[in-house]
């Protein structure tokens, strides 16, 4: 098999542990399979890096910021490079550029636009393993750029789609998607698979194991990724296209989401356009909108606009609601307030999924603020005292301990 | 004027000192100047990388050292132009490769074959301060190449040559080139001008200011170049053509060497061929050797041969030389040696410079093993406890305090 293999930056936090995946790509390798290795910096070293630049400003320009944050990850794969070469693998290291990763130029959030896999796949076929060093890239005319928090994760998939790789293997210090966070309740279990859009919506709710932008990816590419730990020998997570076999399973997470603030506009005049014109500010002001709900109008033609926000963004969306030109009549900004969603793509096919949420809701004596669903998904806003409370019930009601 | 300046791992050691740099740099652009500057790694930050992959193997490969070293001068000059940025002053960092600095592909120790110097002039051009990662380039074929030790000032040399600065600039924690090491004689003076000459017998010698690959370069390129301290404002010491004002001054230095080791061969036959032999050996078991004396031969066909190697290579030396094939009499193997040596330009002219050397060494009792001399050198090996009192008395007798 041609497998792409990413350690992130806890799995490659310091010499030992570089170490410790010299001796999982060897093992990879001695089964027979091909590999590419994507590796992150080494934890901690991006972040210091941050605090280096902001050292002197805390808005360095993002051109520079490029230069500076891509070269963590150069150290790591040559790390890692040497430590397979001082094991006798033939091993090559490849920064994002000498990996024919081309982005846009988009600095510091740059898209990968092409990748042209020849220098990997020639390395490959001359029986080499090949590191590359994740987050990086480099525009047409030559910059460095990089792909933004999670790009390694990027990387690897984009990777795996460009050479054709059979799977591709992100590696973490968590051995696997959970249908529930595990430190709220720890009967929690390990998922066997997953499909690409249940992952999507558990990673977006704060399911922390892969970032949105790489499971779209690999969605898009049709790229098999697993989620493992490289800290343990379990299978890991498959995500992959949803089978008939999946949908059998209702329901297949829990997730708390407790950085959201509700923001609800009472008394919106019920005009086209005034939600437009409400959003596209909040848009302007770099806000990043969640849940948005809204109801057919009273009879005196109001409405009443709900939306949440990041907490960290909350005080900035209540100055730009205060500042709104439109009549409002009341607003109201709530921060003590958590998501919870259960997502599964059972529910497309399987009615009554939401009634039971609701009705384990109503049994525990939790009000439920907000109400928004999708296919796959639904997430309620709830008083955060009850956050735990609603996960750990829905998640024995589903029977995702069993 | 268009300035290169070349701050070192002393001068952009912390955050504090980028800050300073940042500071001289503003202020060198305030007098109307146009700049480029090249930058070190932090200091310690290039052994901290070659600890981490000696963790591995004490022969990591040279490709993979490459990308793994090039790495802190990328961090440091990414840090500079945002500590100038933050300042209001427009500047972009540029690794070697986007300086367009090509080499040939012997890693670890490239050597520069031609500078690109379009994308710094159009910088330039259009009002911004260029800052350059040092000590890199990378091949035509794209690898990341490093240049060596000291190859930030090699960097800063061929910049200054490509791009047709009227002057190159090397900031370091020292103020100049001294007389001798203040450090052995305090009344040492720093000098005000020496010629490229005089330089590189001072820096083979070991006075640590420039290294003589860049002082070479700078020889061959016509660069001025200054040797100055990125802690104060001394003018710092002008290294640049001989000039007949130079001629008058008869010595410039004394330099104390105490890394040496002598090798003494008594008995060797004296056949055309065997002098060639025996360093065709030493140089293929890469042994460097300094200093070659031979007399010629006694009566009865032998001669005796002396060499200095560096003495970490002495015991390699000795294991060559116990293995070689011809008849030696004796050999004799001494590192409690050093040399002391006498460099200027003006000796050229003059005479009796070495005449004074060898009274003061004799009038303070200090047996002179071996003697070499060059048309601005004269170098004496000595038992390693006269070294000081050598350089402090050859100082004085030349007025150097003066």
């Amino acid at each position: 098999m041609l497998i792409v293999q990413k350690y992130g930056g806890t799995s490659v936090g310091s010499l030992e542990r570089i170490e410790n995946v010299a001796f999982r790509v060897i093992k990879t390798k001695e089964l027979g399979n091909s590999l590419v290795v994507v590796v992150s910096a080494m934890s901690g070293e991006t972040n210091k890096l941050i605090e280096y630049a902001e050292h002197f400003t805390s808005t360095p320009a993002k051109k520079e910021m490029d230069m500076l944050l891509s070269s963590g990850e150069r150290v790591t794969a040559a790390l890692l490079a040497i430590a397979l070469q001082a094991k006798g693998v033939d091993a090559v290291a490849m920064t994002g550029r000498q990996a024919g990763i081309v982005t846009d130029s988009v600095h510091t959030y740059a898209r990968i636009e092409e990748i042209d896999p020849s220098p990997m796949k020639s390395a490959i076929e001359s029986g080499k393993v090949v590191i590359v060093a994740g987050f990086q890239g480099i525009t047409k005319d030559g910059s460095v750029t990089t792909l933004g928090r999670g790009g390694s994760d990027l990387s690897a998939v984009a990777i795996a789609g460009a050479i054709g790789a059979d799977q591709c293997e992100i590696y973490s210090d968590v051995d696997g998607v959970y249908t529930t966070d595990p430190r709220i309740e720890p009967r929690a279990k390990k998922l066997d698979i997953i499909s690409y859009d249940e992952m999507l919506e558990m990673s977006s709710l704060g399911a922390k194991v892969l970032q949105n932008r790489s499971v779209e990816l690999a969605k898009k590419l049709k790229v098999k990724l697993y989620a493992k730990s490289s800290f343990s020998d379990n299978a890991g997570t498959l995500i992959a296209e949803e089978s008939e076999n999946m949908e059998s399973v209702l329901v297949s997470g829990v997730v708390l989401d407790r950085n959201q603030a509700r923001v609800t506009l009472r008394g919106v005049s019920d005009k086209p356009g005034i939600a437009a014109q409400i959003f596209t500010k909040l848009a302007d002001c770099l806000i990043n909108v969640d849940m948005i709900i809204q109801n057919s109008a009273t009879s005196d033609g109001e409405t009443i606009l709900g939306f949440t926000v990041p907490q960290s963004e909350l005080q900035n969306a209540k100055t730009v609601m205060e500042n709104f030109d439109h009549d409002i009549k009341d607003m109201d900004f709530d921060e003590k307030i958590c998501k919870v969603s259960v997502v599964g793509v059972g529910m497309k096919s399987h009615s009554g999924i939401a009634a039971k949420a609701f009705s384990i809701m109503a049994q525990n004596g939790i009000n439920i603020q907000m109400i928004a669903t999708s296919e796959i998904k639904i997430s309620m806003i709830v008083n955060e005292k009850y956050g735990e409370l609603a996960v750990r019930t829905l998640h024995e009601a589903y029977e995702l301990d069993k």
